[in-house]
């Protein structure tokens, strides 16, 4: 079986050794005896533990000495194989339910590490609800311990990307490029957006799987490497709309995505484009986003706070009479997960530092019109930001003829 | 803007009314002033809205008394007009972060409608840690109200389904099945899981959006309503594997899945198939997997408790020796989401009855040769249970020529 921490293209055994170290720099500093892991995302962070969650919990231990443990079910025993280098203990449990709760387990396995009355901080107290799963919280099963959630401190970690997670986006980002490139030929009117986008995400995996090899791997359950798509339409003007099934026309607006999930990273490309002649109106809505994307991206350097970024692209938007039009803030961080923070956003102080990658993205939504939105990724520099998305962003470039 | 409630298939305006009138039973049996909703499925099954959650917190507030109401965020604004019926009042915040936290509108809001010291029950104490999202919980956030978690009633509220979700899920059905048959028709010595599973989706979603016309609505962002694919190979010999970019070859087991997502329902439709003439150890596994799900047909009926059924499923192993192949519990409920309680595991007592959905998959796993596992939806009946997937279930007809 594949290796997931060999089988990484720009993040692998060393990294995750990386991160451990900076675990238990934090388990030493705060005083703590292991850091407990029940999310996915999180368990995959430190470790390269790439598994589909379920009702099951799982939970990984990293104590501040000795060996990391994972309890783990039954189902996932041979999944661990690939990973003995960041997790050489495991307690398997049958299932869940079970005759025994697996909480029970983990209660034992904490024991059995003498951590049954320890200080253990936590990316939360338990493994949480999903799919009907019914704790109890760690706090529960282990009466004599201390919990300390230590999220805010596990987050700031994931903010400032390594040189292995800068390379891991950047690569995303081209492919990305042409994932987006692939999307934009196949549109035609008449055609859905469901189609379109779902054949230029299919016809971008196979390029993607050739350019990888046999050793490609997904870190999701059933989750394509490529996703790329867009909304046409009215609907366009307002941010999160759901996918629906008519058929393209002249004069839409599209607003688009191409994301590409390399070692479980992704960098994040979004592209207003007009099918066929834009109207004045499209000309003028589009400029006006452009500019106010440009004021973004200078806006964004160290010594910065998040909320001082976004103060500025909203003060551009109201002096130009545009405020009704904007929707959400200036943009967020990201990397495992589509949104992570911080946000560029008037009420976060995060101070901007560099590695940090954000998306860079405020948009104008006009009502029967529709939105106008690029979003593009920004890596922090010394000085500022370099933007590691590629694609063309002029109207000439986007507008698809018919 | 098509209407999420009008524009459902099977279930519309009036099987919401129906729930929601059951919620409001269940506070005036709890003594309890109001429900606070905050997962997004919850929300949808209570009200039809659906929308992407991100880290911007979303709150329903269904009142013993008076009319619903939701916190919702700036950019879900235009998606709130088609769920009117049963969301007749919205409070609307700017953004997360924000410079006033979303939960301090929710504070407000919860005090307009008179409930700041009310009792509250809630399907969680707050909106969680998605991407990030930061409470507070509802309870610091109100703090003289009480707040009680009704999960389990509401999970238990969703076990039963309605004549409509029936009906939904029994059109996943039909549709799941043309998904399979596509699915396999593809599979060919040399191509990747991958390309097989993307091709078919794609392919089964354009007959799938022919057949429901422009009205089809997704209800989740940038999924398709179609989700086929399978794991080939010795992968197979452990029940829930990641896909790879590995041409299929002659002599692999493969274990599928066709899901097509109708009303946010779907059917659960599995199937083992051979590449090629099965080996001997091939035919003996297949059929020993075939009478095990039989074992589950026969045993799911109502007035049995659901650990009845696995007891009697993990005893027919047992006696013919397959208990190390066996892996994990008989199934599972499911409706809106992948897997639901109740659970089919010998931990699980709640009692069957008429209108529960079950998987029945029990799978035997085999290291070095692969997975053989069937699984089937589960209807309980006043006497025993229906299978509504139709698939075919023998090896003839699930051998794969080379």
């Amino acid at each position: 079986m594949t290796s997931m921490l060999d089988g990484g293209i720009h993040i692998r055994t060393p990294e995750y050794l990386v991160r451990l170290a900076r675990v238990r720099a934090l388990l030493a500093a705060s005083n703590l005896d292991a850091l407990c892991l029940f999310g996915s995302t999180w368990i995959f962070y430190f470790t390269g533990f790439a598994y589909q969650p379920t009702e099951r919990p799982a939970c990984v231990v990293i104590p501040a000495q000795g060996e990391n443990a994972i309890l783990a079910p039954s189902l996932e025993r041979e999944h661990l194989e690939g990973v003995r280098a960041t997790l050489p203990r495991a307690t398997i449990y049958p299932e869940y339910p079970g005759r025994r709760p697996p909480m029970a387990f983990l209660a034992d396995m904490l024991s059995e590490m003498g951590l049954s009355r320890a200080r253990l901080g936590c990316d939360s107290d338990g493994y949480g609800s999903m799919w009907g799963s019914r704790g109890p919280s760690l706090s529960a099963a282990l009466p004599e311990a201390e919990v300390i959630n230590l999220r805010g401190d596990l987050e700031t970690m994931r903010m400032i990307k390594s040189p292995a997670e800068v390379a891991a986006i950047r690569e995303s980002a081209r492919f990305g490029n042409l994932a987006h490139r692939i999307l934009q030929d196949y549109v035609r009117p008449g055609l859905t957006e469901i189609e379109v986008g779902q054949r230029a995400s299919l016809d971008c995996t196979m390029i993607v799987l050739k350019a990888f090899g046999a050793g490609f791997a997904q870190h999701q359950w059933g989750v394509s490497p490529v996703l790329a798509g867009f909304k046409a339409g009215p609907g366009t003007a307002f941010p999160h709309p759901l996918s629906d099934a008519k058929p393209m026309k002249p004069g839409d607006v599209l607003v688009t995505w191409a994301e590409v999930w390399i070692d479980g990273y992704h960098a994040e490309l979004e592209r207003t484009m007009i099918l066929g002649e834009p109207t004045a109106e499209h000309r003028k809505y589009f400029d006006l986003a452009r500019q106010m994307q440009e004021v973004g991206f200078a806006a964004l350097r160290p010594g910065r706070r998040c909320c001082d970024v976004d103060n500025e692209v909203q003060a551009w938007a109201a002096a130009h009479g545009l405020t009704p039009s904007v929707r959400h803030h200036t943009g967020h961080a990201f990397g495992l997960e589509i949104h992570e923070p911080p946000f560029l956003d008037s009420g976060d102080e995060t101070e901007i530092v560099p590695g940090m990658v954000f998306s860079i993205e405020p948009g104008l939504y006009v009502p029967g019109l529709g939105g106008f939105r690029h979003s593009d990724t920004a890596l922090v520099t010394e000085t500022g930001c370099e933007i590691i998305t590629c694609y063309p962003r002029d109207l000439e470039s986007l507008t698809i003829p018919i």
